[in-house]
Protein backbone atom coordinates (compact mmCIF):
# COMPACT_ATOMS: atom_id res chain seq x y z
CA UNK A 1 0.00 0.00 0.00
CA UNK A 2 1.44 3.44 -1.05
CA UNK A 3 1.71 5.96 1.77
CA UNK A 4 -1.19 8.46 2.16
CA UNK A 5 -0.66 11.76 0.85
CA UNK A 6 -1.09 14.82 3.82
CA UNK A 7 -1.74 18.45 2.80
CA UNK A 8 -0.43 20.60 5.42
CA UNK A 9 -1.36 24.33 5.92
CA UNK A 10 -1.87 26.78 8.74
CA UNK A 11 -2.19 30.84 9.40
CA UNK A 12 0.19 31.71 11.25
CA UNK A 13 2.70 31.45 7.80
CA UNK A 14 5.15 28.96 7.13
CA UNK A 15 7.83 29.55 9.46
CA UNK A 16 5.66 29.29 12.54
CA UNK A 17 6.84 26.91 14.93
CA UNK A 18 3.04 25.57 15.24
CA UNK A 19 3.41 24.18 11.18
CA UNK A 20 7.16 22.66 12.16
CA UNK A 21 5.83 20.84 14.50
CA UNK A 22 3.11 19.63 12.33
CA UNK A 23 4.83 18.64 9.31
CA UNK A 24 7.11 16.77 12.08
CA UNK A 25 4.57 14.50 12.91
CA UNK A 26 2.71 14.10 9.38
CA UNK A 27 6.04 13.16 7.44
CA UNK A 28 5.84 9.51 10.25
CA UNK A 29 2.32 9.55 8.28
CA UNK A 30 2.58 9.70 4.89
CA UNK A 31 4.01 11.82 2.24
CA UNK A 32 3.88 15.59 2.89
CA UNK A 33 2.93 18.46 0.94
CA UNK A 34 2.70 22.02 2.42
CA UNK A 35 1.06 24.85 0.91
CA UNK A 36 0.75 27.57 3.57
CA UNK A 37 0.58 31.57 3.55
CA UNK A 38 4.00 33.19 3.58
CA UNK A 39 3.06 35.96 6.35
CA UNK A 40 0.45 35.60 9.06
CA UNK A 41 -3.13 35.60 8.68
CA UNK A 42 -4.74 35.11 11.80
CA UNK A 43 -7.81 36.10 11.95
CA UNK A 44 -9.36 35.52 8.39
CA UNK A 45 -11.94 33.62 8.69
CA UNK A 46 -12.97 32.27 5.22
CA UNK A 47 -11.41 35.17 3.52
CA UNK A 48 -10.20 34.43 -0.40
CA UNK A 49 -8.38 36.41 -2.98
CA UNK A 50 -11.14 38.06 -5.42
CA UNK A 51 -9.69 41.31 -7.85
CA UNK A 52 -6.28 40.65 -6.70
CA UNK A 53 -3.46 38.12 -8.02
CA UNK A 54 -1.56 35.30 -5.93
CA UNK A 55 2.08 34.49 -5.73
CA UNK A 56 3.28 30.74 -4.72
CA UNK A 57 6.81 29.96 -4.89
CA UNK A 58 8.61 26.45 -3.78
CA UNK A 59 10.59 27.07 -0.75
CA UNK A 60 13.29 24.66 0.83
CA UNK A 61 11.81 24.67 4.74
CA UNK A 62 11.38 21.15 5.56
CA UNK A 63 13.60 18.63 5.17
CA UNK A 64 12.52 16.37 3.01
CA UNK A 65 9.34 17.80 1.87
CA UNK A 66 7.94 19.65 -1.24
CA UNK A 67 6.67 23.10 0.13
CA UNK A 68 5.18 26.15 -1.29
CA UNK A 69 4.28 29.54 0.40
CA UNK A 70 1.90 31.62 -1.18
CA UNK A 71 0.51 35.45 -0.42
CA UNK A 72 -3.17 33.95 -0.29
CA UNK A 73 -5.26 33.06 2.68
CA UNK A 74 -5.09 29.91 4.51
CA UNK A 75 -8.34 29.18 2.22
CA UNK A 76 -6.67 30.22 -0.70
CA UNK A 77 -3.78 27.86 0.03
CA UNK A 78 -5.76 25.32 -0.13
CA UNK A 79 -7.04 25.83 -3.24
CA UNK A 80 -4.02 26.10 -5.08
CA UNK A 81 -2.56 22.99 -3.41
CA UNK A 82 -5.53 20.91 -4.81
CA UNK A 83 -6.20 22.72 -8.06
CA UNK A 84 -2.89 23.68 -9.18
CA UNK A 85 0.16 21.97 -7.19
CA UNK A 86 -1.69 18.44 -6.73
CA UNK A 87 -3.54 18.49 -9.59
CA UNK A 88 -4.54 14.99 -10.87
CA UNK A 89 -3.36 13.65 -6.63
CA UNK A 90 -6.14 13.38 -4.32
CA UNK A 91 -4.82 14.06 -0.60
CA UNK A 92 -5.93 11.35 1.71
CA UNK A 93 -6.01 14.15 4.65
CA UNK A 94 -5.85 17.73 4.67
CA UNK A 95 -4.17 19.17 8.06
CA UNK A 96 -3.74 22.86 9.60
CA UNK A 97 -2.13 24.75 12.32
CA UNK A 98 -0.98 23.55 14.92
CA UNK A 99 -2.63 27.45 15.45
CA UNK A 100 -0.62 29.66 18.51
CA UNK A 101 -4.33 30.11 20.10
CA UNK A 102 -7.51 29.04 20.71
CA UNK A 103 -9.85 28.11 17.92
CA UNK A 104 -12.64 27.26 20.58
CA UNK A 105 -15.95 28.31 20.21
CA UNK A 106 -17.52 30.90 18.18
CA UNK A 107 -13.73 31.74 17.10
CA UNK A 108 -13.88 28.81 14.48
CA UNK A 109 -15.53 31.78 12.57
CA UNK A 110 -12.90 34.15 12.85
CA UNK A 111 -10.04 31.38 12.28
CA UNK A 112 -7.89 31.40 9.48
CA UNK A 113 -6.62 27.73 10.89
CA UNK A 114 -10.16 25.80 10.49
CA UNK A 115 -11.28 28.01 6.99
CA UNK A 116 -7.81 25.84 5.50
CA UNK A 117 -10.06 22.81 7.39
CA UNK A 118 -13.24 23.60 6.22
CA UNK A 119 -11.61 23.98 2.85
CA UNK A 120 -10.80 20.70 2.78
CA UNK A 121 -14.04 19.73 3.99
CA UNK A 122 -15.92 21.39 0.97
CA UNK A 123 -13.46 19.33 -1.06
CA UNK A 124 -14.77 16.52 -0.23
CA UNK A 125 -11.42 15.70 1.60
CA UNK A 126 -11.12 14.56 5.51
CA UNK A 127 -9.98 17.87 7.22
CA UNK A 128 -8.27 18.46 10.52
CA UNK A 129 -7.72 22.10 12.31
CA UNK A 130 -5.30 21.82 15.10
CA UNK A 131 -4.66 24.45 17.89
CA UNK A 132 -3.04 25.06 20.87
CA UNK A 133 -4.75 27.43 23.68
CA UNK A 134 -1.29 29.33 23.64
CA UNK A 135 -0.61 32.39 21.84
CA UNK A 136 3.14 32.43 22.30
CA UNK A 137 4.56 32.17 19.41
CA UNK A 138 7.49 30.11 21.27
CA UNK A 139 4.40 28.11 22.80
CA UNK A 140 5.59 24.57 24.12
CA UNK A 141 3.74 21.86 21.54
CA UNK A 142 5.26 18.97 23.39
CA UNK A 143 2.31 17.84 25.43
CA UNK A 144 0.10 17.74 22.09
CA UNK A 145 2.42 16.06 19.42
CA UNK A 146 0.93 12.55 20.78
CA UNK A 147 -2.34 13.44 20.60
CA UNK A 148 -1.85 15.30 17.06
CA UNK A 149 -0.48 11.52 15.92
CA UNK A 150 -3.12 9.68 17.62
CA UNK A 151 -6.03 11.96 15.87
CA UNK A 152 -4.38 12.00 12.35
CA UNK A 153 -3.96 8.30 12.34
CA UNK A 154 -7.74 7.86 13.66
CA UNK A 155 -9.19 9.73 10.79
CA UNK A 156 -6.67 8.13 8.52
CA UNK A 157 -8.02 4.54 9.33
CA UNK A 158 -11.91 5.00 10.45
CA UNK A 159 -12.33 8.50 8.38
CA UNK A 160 -14.68 10.76 9.31
CA UNK A 161 -18.54 12.23 8.32
CA UNK A 162 -17.84 13.04 4.66
CA UNK A 163 -18.55 17.22 4.59
CA UNK A 164 -16.77 17.72 8.15
CA UNK A 165 -13.55 19.28 9.42
CA UNK A 166 -12.85 18.39 12.85
CA UNK A 167 -12.03 21.74 15.29
CA UNK A 168 -8.97 20.24 17.21
CA UNK A 169 -8.18 22.59 20.28
CA UNK A 170 -5.57 21.29 23.11
CA UNK A 171 -5.30 22.87 26.66
CA UNK A 172 -2.39 24.79 27.23
CA UNK A 173 0.83 23.01 28.81
CA UNK A 174 0.46 22.02 32.53
CA UNK A 175 1.67 19.90 35.10
CA UNK A 176 -1.06 17.58 35.11
CA UNK A 177 -1.12 14.76 31.65
CA UNK A 178 -3.42 15.97 29.86
CA UNK A 179 -6.84 13.56 30.49
CA UNK A 180 -7.99 12.30 26.88
CA UNK A 181 -10.35 13.52 24.02
CA UNK A 182 -14.19 14.71 24.08
CA UNK A 183 -15.97 15.00 21.17
CA UNK A 184 -18.08 18.03 21.36
CA UNK A 185 -20.06 21.20 20.07
CA UNK A 186 -19.04 24.50 19.73
CA UNK A 187 -20.26 26.49 23.03
CA UNK A 188 -22.13 29.72 23.04
CA UNK A 189 -19.71 32.42 23.78
CA UNK A 190 -19.06 35.10 22.05
CA UNK A 191 -15.86 38.13 21.81
CA UNK A 192 -16.91 41.42 23.58
CA UNK A 193 -15.16 43.87 21.95
CA UNK A 194 -13.48 47.12 23.18
CA UNK A 195 -11.30 49.47 20.92
CA UNK A 196 -8.19 51.22 22.19
CA UNK A 197 -7.80 54.72 20.85
CA UNK A 198 -4.24 55.76 19.94
CA UNK A 199 -2.44 58.66 17.91
CA UNK A 200 -0.28 59.16 15.30
CA UNK A 201 2.41 61.29 14.49
CA UNK A 202 0.35 63.61 12.59
CA UNK A 203 -2.40 63.43 15.62
CA UNK A 204 -4.91 60.93 13.44
CA UNK A 205 -7.06 58.55 15.71
CA UNK A 206 -6.51 54.92 14.68
CA UNK A 207 -7.59 51.76 16.96
CA UNK A 208 -6.32 48.65 18.15
CA UNK A 209 -9.59 45.74 18.27
CA UNK A 210 -9.06 44.61 22.16
CA UNK A 211 -11.66 41.45 22.99
CA UNK A 212 -12.42 39.65 25.82
CA UNK A 213 -13.91 36.09 25.57
CA UNK A 214 -17.66 35.69 27.30
CA UNK A 215 -18.66 32.08 27.75
CA UNK A 216 -22.40 31.86 28.53
CA UNK A 217 -22.51 28.08 28.22
CA UNK A 218 -23.23 26.07 30.91
CA UNK A 219 -22.98 22.89 29.92
CA UNK A 220 -20.36 19.95 29.86
CA UNK A 221 -20.45 18.76 26.35
CA UNK A 222 -18.50 21.70 25.01
CA UNK A 223 -15.11 22.76 23.65
CA UNK A 224 -14.67 25.34 26.74
CA UNK A 225 -15.55 23.05 29.18
CA UNK A 226 -13.26 20.18 27.64
CA UNK A 227 -9.98 22.77 27.41
CA UNK A 228 -11.05 24.17 31.23
CA UNK A 229 -10.93 20.33 32.15
CA UNK A 230 -7.29 19.54 30.66
CA UNK A 231 -8.96 17.57 27.74
CA UNK A 232 -8.76 17.44 24.39
CA UNK A 233 -11.62 18.85 22.61
CA UNK A 234 -13.02 17.54 18.88
CA UNK A 235 -15.50 19.73 17.14
CA UNK A 236 -16.96 18.29 14.12
CA UNK A 237 -17.91 21.53 11.66
CA UNK A 238 -19.78 21.50 8.74
CA UNK A 239 -20.20 24.27 6.57
CA UNK A 240 -24.01 24.24 5.83
CA UNK A 241 -24.95 27.85 7.93
CA UNK A 242 -28.69 27.72 7.54
CA UNK A 243 -31.00 27.30 10.45
CA UNK A 244 -33.13 24.45 9.06
CA UNK A 245 -35.60 25.27 12.46
CA UNK A 246 -35.82 28.88 11.47
CA UNK A 247 -37.31 28.20 8.33
CA UNK A 248 -40.64 26.64 9.82
CA UNK A 249 -40.82 29.58 12.33
CA UNK A 250 -40.52 32.07 10.11
CA UNK A 251 -43.48 30.42 7.72
CA UNK A 252 -45.31 30.90 10.64
CA UNK A 253 -44.73 34.30 12.10
CA UNK A 254 -44.42 36.38 9.13
CA UNK A 255 -46.55 38.54 7.72
CA UNK A 256 -47.36 36.61 4.28
CA UNK A 257 -49.93 38.39 3.39
CA UNK A 258 -47.92 41.91 3.14
CA UNK A 259 -44.87 39.65 1.48
CA UNK A 260 -46.87 38.82 -1.67
CA UNK A 261 -45.61 40.20 -5.07
CA UNK B 1 -42.51 55.77 19.79
CA UNK B 2 -39.16 56.44 17.98
CA UNK B 3 -38.07 55.77 14.88
CA UNK B 4 -35.90 52.81 14.85
CA UNK B 5 -32.29 52.68 14.56
CA UNK B 6 -30.52 50.95 11.42
CA UNK B 7 -26.85 50.16 11.04
CA UNK B 8 -25.92 49.82 7.39
CA UNK B 9 -22.95 48.50 6.20
CA UNK B 10 -21.81 46.36 3.46
CA UNK B 11 -18.63 44.54 1.85
CA UNK B 12 -18.26 46.32 -1.64
CA UNK B 13 -17.21 49.78 0.41
CA UNK B 14 -18.89 52.92 1.30
CA UNK B 15 -19.16 54.64 -2.75
CA UNK B 16 -20.36 51.15 -4.13
CA UNK B 17 -24.17 51.70 -5.62
CA UNK B 18 -25.84 49.22 -3.85
CA UNK B 19 -25.21 50.73 -0.54
CA UNK B 20 -26.39 53.83 -1.71
CA UNK B 21 -29.80 52.36 -2.92
CA UNK B 22 -29.81 50.56 0.94
CA UNK B 23 -29.64 53.63 2.80
CA UNK B 24 -31.95 55.78 0.64
CA UNK B 25 -34.74 52.83 1.20
CA UNK B 26 -33.80 52.33 4.80
CA UNK B 27 -33.98 56.06 5.50
CA UNK B 28 -38.05 55.36 5.04
CA UNK B 29 -37.67 53.29 7.91
CA UNK B 30 -35.58 54.93 10.63
CA UNK B 31 -32.77 56.80 11.87
CA UNK B 32 -29.56 55.57 9.63
CA UNK B 33 -25.98 55.37 10.65
CA UNK B 34 -23.61 53.82 8.33
CA UNK B 35 -20.43 52.32 9.33
CA UNK B 36 -18.97 50.58 6.08
CA UNK B 37 -15.63 49.84 4.33
CA UNK B 38 -13.21 52.51 2.69
CA UNK B 39 -12.27 50.14 0.11
CA UNK B 40 -14.12 47.36 -1.12
CA UNK B 41 -13.87 43.80 0.55
CA UNK B 42 -15.52 40.96 -1.53
CA UNK B 43 -14.45 37.59 -0.57
CA UNK B 44 -13.64 38.57 2.91
CA UNK B 45 -15.63 36.06 4.55
CA UNK B 46 -15.58 36.55 8.54
CA UNK B 47 -11.95 38.07 8.59
CA UNK B 48 -11.37 40.39 11.42
CA UNK B 49 -8.59 43.35 12.25
CA UNK B 50 -5.83 41.63 14.18
CA UNK B 51 -2.72 42.76 15.02
CA UNK B 52 -3.15 45.66 12.66
CA UNK B 53 -4.68 49.40 13.35
CA UNK B 54 -7.77 50.17 12.44
CA UNK B 55 -9.24 54.05 10.83
CA UNK B 56 -12.44 55.10 11.04
CA UNK B 57 -13.18 58.89 9.75
CA UNK B 58 -16.70 60.15 9.43
CA UNK B 59 -17.76 60.99 5.87
CA UNK B 60 -20.66 63.33 4.60
CA UNK B 61 -21.40 60.95 1.64
CA UNK B 62 -24.96 60.46 2.04
CA UNK B 63 -27.78 62.86 2.58
CA UNK B 64 -28.67 63.72 6.34
CA UNK B 65 -27.24 60.70 7.43
CA UNK B 66 -24.45 59.95 9.83
CA UNK B 67 -21.68 57.80 8.12
CA UNK B 68 -18.13 56.27 8.62
CA UNK B 69 -15.62 54.79 6.52
CA UNK B 70 -13.53 52.41 8.34
CA UNK B 71 -9.92 50.70 7.21
CA UNK B 72 -11.73 47.39 8.49
CA UNK B 73 -13.10 44.07 6.87
CA UNK B 74 -17.07 44.32 7.09
CA UNK B 75 -17.27 41.85 10.28
CA UNK B 76 -14.48 45.17 11.72
CA UNK B 77 -17.07 47.63 10.76
CA UNK B 78 -19.77 46.10 12.82
CA UNK B 79 -17.69 45.71 15.74
CA UNK B 80 -16.71 49.66 15.65
CA UNK B 81 -20.31 50.27 14.89
CA UNK B 82 -21.03 48.53 18.06
CA UNK B 83 -18.92 49.27 20.68
CA UNK B 84 -17.23 52.36 19.52
CA UNK B 85 -19.94 54.29 17.15
CA UNK B 86 -22.81 53.46 18.93
CA UNK B 87 -21.74 53.05 22.51
CA UNK B 88 -24.57 53.48 24.20
CA UNK B 89 -27.66 52.93 21.60
CA UNK B 90 -28.34 49.12 20.31
CA UNK B 91 -29.69 49.50 16.83
CA UNK B 92 -32.98 48.00 15.98
CA UNK B 93 -31.82 46.40 12.78
CA UNK B 94 -28.19 45.81 10.94
CA UNK B 95 -28.15 45.38 7.45
CA UNK B 96 -25.80 44.72 4.82
CA UNK B 97 -25.68 45.55 1.15
CA UNK B 98 -26.85 45.81 -1.21
CA UNK B 99 -23.81 43.57 -2.64
CA UNK B 100 -23.18 43.71 -6.02
CA UNK B 101 -22.92 39.79 -6.80
CA UNK B 102 -24.85 36.60 -5.77
CA UNK B 103 -24.11 34.86 -2.14
CA UNK B 104 -26.13 32.05 -2.51
CA UNK B 105 -25.14 28.88 -1.56
CA UNK B 106 -21.35 28.10 -0.15
CA UNK B 107 -20.78 31.79 -1.54
CA UNK B 108 -22.07 32.66 2.21
CA UNK B 109 -18.90 31.50 3.64
CA UNK B 110 -16.98 33.60 1.79
CA UNK B 111 -19.20 36.69 1.64
CA UNK B 112 -18.13 39.86 3.38
CA UNK B 113 -21.86 41.10 3.28
CA UNK B 114 -22.75 37.98 5.19
CA UNK B 115 -20.23 38.35 7.48
CA UNK B 116 -21.53 41.97 8.92
CA UNK B 117 -24.89 39.93 8.96
CA UNK B 118 -23.89 37.46 10.84
CA UNK B 119 -21.19 39.57 12.88
CA UNK B 120 -25.00 41.34 14.02
CA UNK B 121 -26.37 38.50 14.60
CA UNK B 122 -23.49 37.55 17.30
CA UNK B 123 -24.32 41.04 19.13
CA UNK B 124 -28.20 39.55 19.41
CA UNK B 125 -29.10 41.90 17.21
CA UNK B 126 -31.79 41.41 13.97
CA UNK B 127 -29.44 41.02 11.19
CA UNK B 128 -30.01 40.81 7.18
CA UNK B 129 -27.35 40.64 4.68
CA UNK B 130 -29.08 41.74 0.98
CA UNK B 131 -26.98 40.25 -2.67
CA UNK B 132 -28.26 40.75 -6.20
CA UNK B 133 -27.19 38.06 -8.09
CA UNK B 134 -25.53 40.46 -10.64
CA UNK B 135 -22.05 41.23 -10.86
CA UNK B 136 -22.20 44.84 -12.20
CA UNK B 137 -21.02 48.07 -10.47
CA UNK B 138 -23.79 49.86 -12.51
CA UNK B 139 -26.06 46.98 -11.78
CA UNK B 140 -29.72 47.59 -11.83
CA UNK B 141 -31.46 47.69 -8.45
CA UNK B 142 -35.05 49.06 -9.23
CA UNK B 143 -36.72 45.83 -9.06
CA UNK B 144 -35.47 45.03 -5.82
CA UNK B 145 -36.24 48.18 -4.11
CA UNK B 146 -39.65 47.47 -3.00
CA UNK B 147 -38.53 44.09 -1.64
CA UNK B 148 -35.68 45.17 0.44
CA UNK B 149 -38.10 47.47 2.46
CA UNK B 150 -40.64 44.73 2.58
CA UNK B 151 -38.40 41.99 4.09
CA UNK B 152 -36.32 44.92 6.63
CA UNK B 153 -39.84 45.99 7.84
CA UNK B 154 -41.21 42.62 8.27
CA UNK B 155 -37.81 42.10 10.09
CA UNK B 156 -38.45 45.43 12.07
CA UNK B 157 -42.16 44.15 12.83
CA UNK B 158 -42.24 40.42 13.18
CA UNK B 159 -38.72 39.56 14.19
CA UNK B 160 -36.59 36.77 13.28
CA UNK B 161 -35.19 33.94 15.67
CA UNK B 162 -32.69 35.24 18.15
CA UNK B 163 -28.95 34.66 16.75
CA UNK B 164 -30.05 34.45 13.53
CA UNK B 165 -28.81 36.28 10.47
CA UNK B 166 -30.77 36.54 7.32
CA UNK B 167 -28.94 35.83 3.57
CA UNK B 168 -31.94 37.33 1.07
CA UNK B 169 -30.68 37.63 -2.53
CA UNK B 170 -31.93 38.88 -5.25
CA UNK B 171 -32.61 37.47 -8.98
CA UNK B 172 -31.28 40.01 -11.52
CA UNK B 173 -33.79 42.50 -12.97
CA UNK B 174 -35.72 40.22 -15.77
CA UNK B 175 -38.42 41.04 -18.28
CA UNK B 176 -40.88 39.35 -15.80
CA UNK B 177 -41.61 40.65 -12.22
CA UNK B 178 -39.89 38.73 -9.41
CA UNK B 179 -42.84 36.04 -8.22
CA UNK B 180 -42.08 36.44 -4.55
CA UNK B 181 -40.37 34.74 -1.59
CA UNK B 182 -39.33 31.69 -0.68
CA UNK B 183 -37.81 30.84 2.83
CA UNK B 184 -35.14 27.99 2.38
CA UNK B 185 -31.86 26.25 3.02
CA UNK B 186 -28.53 26.68 1.55
CA UNK B 187 -28.19 25.31 -1.52
CA UNK B 188 -25.35 22.18 -1.83
CA UNK B 189 -23.10 24.00 -4.66
CA UNK B 190 -19.22 24.44 -4.59
CA UNK B 191 -16.86 26.54 -6.63
CA UNK B 192 -14.45 24.21 -8.80
CA UNK B 193 -11.52 26.57 -8.78
CA UNK B 194 -8.93 26.83 -11.62
CA UNK B 195 -5.83 28.69 -11.46
CA UNK B 196 -4.98 30.92 -14.88
CA UNK B 197 -0.98 31.29 -14.70
CA UNK B 198 1.02 35.02 -16.05
CA UNK B 199 3.93 36.68 -15.60
CA UNK B 200 4.69 39.50 -14.50
CA UNK B 201 7.05 42.47 -16.24
CA UNK B 202 10.49 40.62 -14.27
CA UNK B 203 9.46 36.78 -15.48
CA UNK B 204 7.98 35.87 -12.41
CA UNK B 205 4.54 33.90 -12.33
CA UNK B 206 1.13 35.04 -10.53
CA UNK B 207 -2.18 33.61 -10.62
CA UNK B 208 -5.90 34.56 -10.55
CA UNK B 209 -8.14 32.10 -9.11
CA UNK B 210 -11.06 31.87 -11.37
CA UNK B 211 -14.05 29.70 -10.12
CA UNK B 212 -16.58 27.73 -11.85
CA UNK B 213 -19.97 27.75 -9.83
CA UNK B 214 -21.16 23.73 -9.53
CA UNK B 215 -24.53 23.09 -8.40
CA UNK B 216 -25.01 19.46 -6.90
CA UNK B 217 -28.46 20.35 -5.73
CA UNK B 218 -31.67 18.52 -6.89
CA UNK B 219 -34.09 19.84 -4.42
CA UNK B 220 -36.42 22.84 -4.98
CA UNK B 221 -35.90 24.36 -1.15
CA UNK B 222 -33.18 25.58 -1.41
CA UNK B 223 -31.65 29.59 -3.22
CA UNK B 224 -30.61 28.05 -5.93
CA UNK B 225 -33.76 27.38 -6.93
CA UNK B 226 -35.48 30.09 -5.80
CA UNK B 227 -33.11 32.22 -7.78
CA UNK B 228 -33.07 30.57 -11.02
CA UNK B 229 -37.01 30.57 -10.98
CA UNK B 230 -37.10 34.16 -10.11
CA UNK B 231 -37.98 34.18 -6.48
CA UNK B 232 -36.03 36.14 -3.47
CA UNK B 233 -33.93 33.65 -1.80
CA UNK B 234 -34.23 33.84 2.29
CA UNK B 235 -31.96 31.89 4.19
CA UNK B 236 -32.13 31.85 7.67
CA UNK B 237 -28.28 31.23 8.76
CA UNK B 238 -26.71 30.28 12.46
CA UNK B 239 -22.98 30.77 13.87
CA UNK B 240 -22.88 27.41 15.31
CA UNK B 241 -20.83 25.22 13.17
CA UNK B 242 -20.80 22.08 14.82
CA UNK B 243 -22.21 18.77 12.69
CA UNK B 244 -24.21 17.66 15.69
CA UNK B 245 -25.47 14.21 13.89
CA UNK B 246 -21.45 13.74 13.57
CA UNK B 247 -20.60 13.51 17.37
CA UNK B 248 -22.82 10.43 17.94
CA UNK B 249 -21.52 8.98 14.94
CA UNK B 250 -17.56 9.75 15.78
CA UNK B 251 -18.00 8.41 19.45
CA UNK B 252 -19.42 5.54 17.66
CA UNK B 253 -17.10 4.45 14.74
CA UNK B 254 -13.75 5.64 16.17
CA UNK B 255 -11.42 3.31 18.10
CA UNK B 256 -11.82 5.00 21.38
CA UNK B 257 -9.49 2.16 23.37
CA UNK B 258 -6.18 3.50 21.10
CA UNK B 259 -7.16 7.52 21.65
CA UNK B 260 -6.83 7.09 25.41
CA UNK B 261 -4.13 8.76 27.56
Amino acid sequence: MSKPLILVSNDDGITSKGIRVLVSIMKKLGEVVVVAPDSPQSGMGHAITIGETLRLYEEEIFDGVVAYKSSGTPADCVKLAKHYVLKDRTPDLVVSGINHGSNTSISVLYSGTMSAAIEGALEGLPSIGFSLCDFSSKADFSHVEVWVEKIAKQVLENGIPKGIALNVNFPPKQIEDIKGIKVCRQADAKWQEEFAERFDPNGRKYFWMAGNFVNFDKGEDNDEWAIANNYVSIVPCQYDLTAHHAIKQMNKDWDWESLKN
